[in-house]
């Protein structure tokens, strides 16, 4: 299974924000993402980076 | 290995744009794919879904 991680970062640190990511949509200045087991999490910023060998998606604040 | 396809989809289609994908970069109005075997392309618009378990990145136009 190829599912993705997602982290937030900030001031060069990562903090995971949810495992097991399955699907991800970015919907105006929103983040609708949805792992494997149905969890839901929405996170208001961008996406930095994506990092598909690593398993990583790399959120980030706005601006 | 769980690189990614990455499509540009309009009006409903969807056209393959790299495949392969291993890193993903948004700069500014731009997003940078690089695939595991050094291509690299330059998209200038949006991340619009990423299907993990089906391994596709969908881009779009901006706006």
């Amino acid at each position: 299974m190829c599912e993705l991680n997602a982290f937030v970062t900030e001031d060069g640190k990562e903090e995971l924000l949810l495992e097991n990511v399955d699907t991800l949509r970015v919907e105006d200045d929103k983040i609708v993402l949805r792992s494997l087991f149905g969890e839901e999490k929405v996170f208001y910023g961008r996406i930095k980076e994506i990092q598909a060998i690593k398993r990583k998606i790399i959120l980030a604040l706005p601006g």
